[in-house]
């Protein structure tokens, strides 16, 4: 229950702070166009609030910037905890703005909702990358649903891209719903391993593994060097068992080392190569406009959802239904039908 | 692609079963009300078909099944893959079994949607307990939204109460999402953990843990023994850096072995003292009071979404904009505003 009102708190908190400035879509999207991080990161906010008061600016910001965005990669990075996705992100971060590239990186955090202080909130990662001048980080809280974050995501990626950057990394952490989300909205999808643990404890093979563009086995230095070859032989034996993916892609399984800066400009790339034979069999496309669909269908769900919560009447029927809950005089499932009953009839 | 395909198959073909018989709703409470399995896992599969011809009898199904529901303990078990899930509910079920109890284990399976062989639907899994008369075994594949399978799921806790199941075991396997969902519909929540491996391989250790109301160290047998004992006194410093919950309960730390039989009746008492003492400071009630809230809520946000898509006028609509997205004539974002605003007009 404290994390709960912990949350509402923090909404309230971001909330009040955008209102107490009023907000100019027009000098937002100013800023973004010159790259500014503060207009940018403001953007997001904006984007990420669910006052409805921010929605129509929202809209008209997500608009606008969808006019202008440039065409990005957007690659989606996941691995279980411990796997050194920090490390990892904030070395081939750094290896691509080198190359004179704009990055941004996005994070989504399943945990947050519960958890003040998850993981990828923590303020120490990728120290030097957020010091980079091209670089932008973002940790994206998940909100209530997966749903929502899947969304603001999406609509962080086209903000970015609208900034001018050229790669969208979107990290995310854990085994499942979050990774469907991340890949339903990434070019390429890479999954990061380690050599040295068992595979049972690295996860879920099966439905990751199957998602994967590319696996990467980190910390392959020092002692591991034996064992991440190992393990490479056994991922690309693991891989063959899948059946071939539609886009004509064969899945890559690389060795890398954050910490010693090996292998990242191989991964890097591979996903050019990707990047290039994707855009010649036509997938490239494909895949994104099978992609926009799925964001659209998405956004109508969630307007839908959001539009009956801003009317009055609607906001007074379901409050007394909850009323009624409490004092066991409903059960939930029969308050709901009773509550879509009565808006069915003032359709009408 | 494929596995999109695959998994949309499935369930045409799982309508399809149902469509080939007539559906009594009054059979089926029949067939609930004797305790008959094969009544019980067609009532499931009804409650979680997604055709819009099954809505008014899986409502009335749970309609009915709430009046004759009996009270049960639910429990939430999770832990990352590896850690012994499935042989710790194994023994517990059988140990809940002997003792005279009727134990139903549903499994919340993220992974599901993405790949058929998820692990959660392993047949081998449980083989003495699914042969247990006195023990219901359903693994539910998530469908497409992780809110789907916490209202699926919530109705298949009370189609089993309805069965007269004593103890319900909900699994579910992740870091996240898939827990939170758990979490808000169980009344006691368990976390297993190994002694062998390095925290950071055991998942996100915060968030998980702070919805913890014990944590089980599995296969503390052999040569785990020792570690197993530190691990203990680990996790137990742990969970006093958290704020004491709410509710009073002090989450404690267990050692247990499924494959010994160990520390499963310790855990069964741990069980019971919490059921006391929560229904003693009437905790148990205000949490089952604040969940039924939460479902409702769920309930409403869903059936508004399905009552949409039962329109003729809206499908045929969203149809039309799904074309002009694949022929990159509209944005995503607009189609979406543009199809809302279409059907608010229809509202006025």
């Amino acid at each position: 229950m404290a994390n709960l009102k912990n949350t509402q708190h923090d909404s309230i908190s971001k909330i009040r702070k955008l209102r107490k400035e009023e907000i100019s879509v027009d000098r937002l999207i100013e800023g973004i166009k010159k790259s500014d991080k503060a207009s940018l990161a403001k953007a997001i906010t904006l984007v990420e609030s669910a006052n409805p008061e921010h929605l129509e600016k929202a809209e008209e910001l997500i608009g606008k910037s969808l006019s202008i965005a440039s065409r990005s990669v957007r690659i989606g990075i996941t691995g279980v905890p411990g796997v050194g996705k920090s490390s990892f992100i904030e070395v081939l971060g750094k290896t691509l703005t080198d190359m004179g590239k704009k990055v941004a990186v996005l994070a989504v955090d399943p945990t947050s909702a519960l958890s003040k202080g998850s993981i990828l909130g923590d303020k120490t990662r990728m120290e030097e990358l957020s010091k980079d001048p091209n670089a932008f980080i973002r940790p994206s809280p998940s909100g209530k649903s997966l749903g929502g974050v899947a969304r603001k995501t999406r609509e962080s990626i086209i903000l970015c891209e609208a900034s001018g950057y050229d790669v969208i990394l979107v990290e995310t952490v854990g085994v499942g719903q979050s990774e469907i989300a991340v890949h339903s909205m990434v070019d390429f999808f890479l999954l990061l391993k380690l050599s040295g643990a068992g595979d049972e404890l690295q996860g879920i093979k099966r439905g990751i593994m199957e998602m994967a563009d590319a696996i990467a086995i980190n910390k392959a230095d020092g002692n591991n060097i034996e064992r991440a070859k190992l393990a490479q032989v056994e991922f690309s034996r693991a891989l063959h068992l899948y059946p071939p993916k539609e886009n004509g892609w064969v899945p890559k399984v690389l060795l890398c080392s954050a910490i010693e800066n090996k292998g990242i400009t191989e991964l890097w790339e591979v996903i050019q190569n990707f990047c290039k034979s994707m855009k010649d069999n036509g997938y490239f496309e494909t895949n994104r406009r099978l992609q926009n669909k799925n964001w659209f269908l998405q956004t109508v769900d969630e307007q839908i959802r959001s539009y009956f919560h801003q009317q009055k009447s609607f906001i007074t029927a379901e409050e007394e239904m909850l009323k009624a809950i409490d004092s066991n005089q409903i059960s939930p499932y029969h308050a709901a039908r009773k509550l879509l009953d009565q808006f069915k009839n003032q359709l009408k």
